[in-house]
């Protein structure tokens, strides 16, 4: 019997694809490639009027007339639309508001684009909408422009959400990545992973006990209160799709520094470890939606870790690491043995559609 | 044998329905009451930091520091993804920017957000981007925030964009339809209805001689033009969803004025008449992409047509009615033979996902 060499071939992660994978969506090398590859060589035209264009930043900065706006975009397309902890409408404020705040901006204004598939109930809509008033409320954001669309049944999926945003960005505040400097401190405003945990949890049907709710949330006032740092304040990346890994190792990049994580130091809890130990999933790339990582000057991480710990949207804030100049574009995790391993962007994702 | 009196009801159209209807996006009666009953109460909070909202206009402005911004989106669900004279990346740049445009405003920045499902040819994906730079270049705007997210084979179709847009109103520019008033005089800046027949055409896969090509254009040059009539530029609106009518009703009811229409003005090409016949279409509710109404005060009128006339994205710019004081709230078609007829939103559509 002739061998099938074809059946032989082991289905490796192929860099080159004819068609869009979900791992295009993932937050992690793919969507990288995808973005850097097709996206931006397209619309990084020369700046008109004086936009300037930061690409891996979560936010465009507009700067005319003396102002400074931040302007954002996000799609929700997570599934299922409601989770422990909040759902799709939340999750389409808080995102976009954080964006906002990560380049240093007071969010102002949102607008909100439904695309509703044929056969959606109107109580979900409902409770959406609801989700999204009660967000913007506590965020003190005014949606102020909206669209509808319909498509057919089988065309869509319940719900999806994009809302754009627009903050103004306060006098001395400069946040970038390229901002970040060697010596600095990293922070993080709380525990990892409870956002992607509570999706898979009830995505895979799994109940246990002690199961953590999303930490969806908005990041605006926290932020208003780090702004106190005044120019200490260099840059702030959200961590959502892709985890701490994502976000850091993206800055990582564009600052060209090396950034060396104390892993003993990065809060995880532990309801959260057991579910990522029974799901295969490595915490420090599981998305949250309500978390930062911050980077200030040795001399301001005091007093930035202080405002941290004494607002209520931070939960265990830390210092998590420091700037080096050593392998300048890498991450390296230091365990409690003092053994460091370099952490990489995943080519796909671990978990799709969690946003 | 007994009757099934279920057997003999008639399918009215229900005024109320539990669950999203293709209709609810189509840009009448239906999808007004979605918009009036269930969103705007959530969202027209009060104005924070003097943010202005009128609902029924295509954009919301925003006042601060002396500058008047215009804020809008639109998400674009277009199928099929390509059609006779554009696409619906090209789609989604225009209706943007003309959004924005129809508040008098220079549009300047655009977000774009890709709802991408799993299996789109990477080939589709690099036309509609390539289009959207083109499309973008042509306005004067510039891309300059984005997001992608990617969702399982059969959640999504192909590909939708969102795009949210910024754009600077001019001062001594107020364009909005409280400005609309009586005897003022109603313009078409070109013939209707191209852009659904262009979608039909090839939907319904007819193939006739002489079908015409979507007009879907920027319309960010034309309007600059007619900002030289300063505070003679009373209203503007852009004929999308519903057509000229829906368009016009709008206007009305928001203005609470009288508007009366004169057929034998409006330009329709024979080719697209003919298509309406056969498609059983009326072309005053087929939807374009790059045609706008104007009202001016009848002593601004003549320049206004001039104006029109001598602009390529305009075809066949026309005077086509006045507004009245009597039937406030109402379009009325007066015939070549002088009788007259109320024009109403359709309850539903007469095309799902022109845009």
């Amino acid at each position: 019997m002739p061998i099938d060499s074809s059946a032989l071939s082991c289905p490796a992660p192929l860099a080159r694809y004819d068609t869009v994978q979900l791992a295009h969506g993932g937050g992690g090398r793919m969507m990288r490639n995808l973005i850097e590859g097709l996206l931006l060589p397209h619309f990084a035209l020369p700046p008109l009027a004086g936009a300037t264009l930061a690409p891996p930043h979560d936010s465009a900065v507009l700067e005319f007339d003396g102002l400074r706006l931040a302007f954002t975009t996000d799609s929700f397309v997570v599934s299922p639309w409601r989770f422990p902890g909040g759902d799709i409408g939340k999750l389409a404020v808080c995102g976009t508001v954080n964006d906002l705040a990560m380049a240093g901006a007071a969010p102002r204004w949102l607008s909100c684009g439904l695309i509703l598939e044929e056969g959606l109930p109107f109580e979900t809509l409902r409770q959406v909408i609801a989700s999204m008033q009660q967000a913007a409320g506590e965020a003190g954001v005014q949606i102020v422009t909206g669209d509808t669309k319909v498509v057919d049944r089988g065309k869509g999926d319940g719900i999806f959400i994009n809302t754009a945003g627009i903050g103004v960005i306060p006098p001395g505040i400069d946040v970038s990545p390229s901002r970040v400097g060697v010596g600095d401190k990293v922070l993080v405003s709380g525990d990892l992973g409870r956002h992607g945990i509570a999706i898979m949890s009830i995505r895979e049907g799994l109940e246990f006990d002690g199961a953590p709710a999303s930490d969806c949330a908005s990041l605006a006032a926290l932020v208003a209160e780090l702004t106190a740092l005044g120019a200490d304040l260099h840059c702030l990346r959200d961590l959502t799709r892709g985890g701490l890994a994502a976000a850091v190792i993206e800055i990582a990049e564009h600052a060209r520094v090396g950034i060396e994580l104390d892993e003993p130091a990065i809060p995880v809890l532990p309801a959260v470890r057991g579910a990522c130990e029974l799901l295969g999933l490595d915490p420090l790339y599981v998305a949250n939606e309500g978390r930062l990582v911050a980077f200030v000057p040795p001399a301001a991480a005091g007093e930035a870790l202080q405002i941290l710990e004494r607002h209520p949207a931070a939960a265990q804030p830390a210092v998590i690491g420091t700037v080096r100049d050593t392998h300048p574009g890498s991450v390296v995790l230091r365990s409690a043995f003092g053994s460091g391993r370099l952490l990489d962007l995943l080519s796909g994702e671990q978990m799709p559609r969690i946003c």
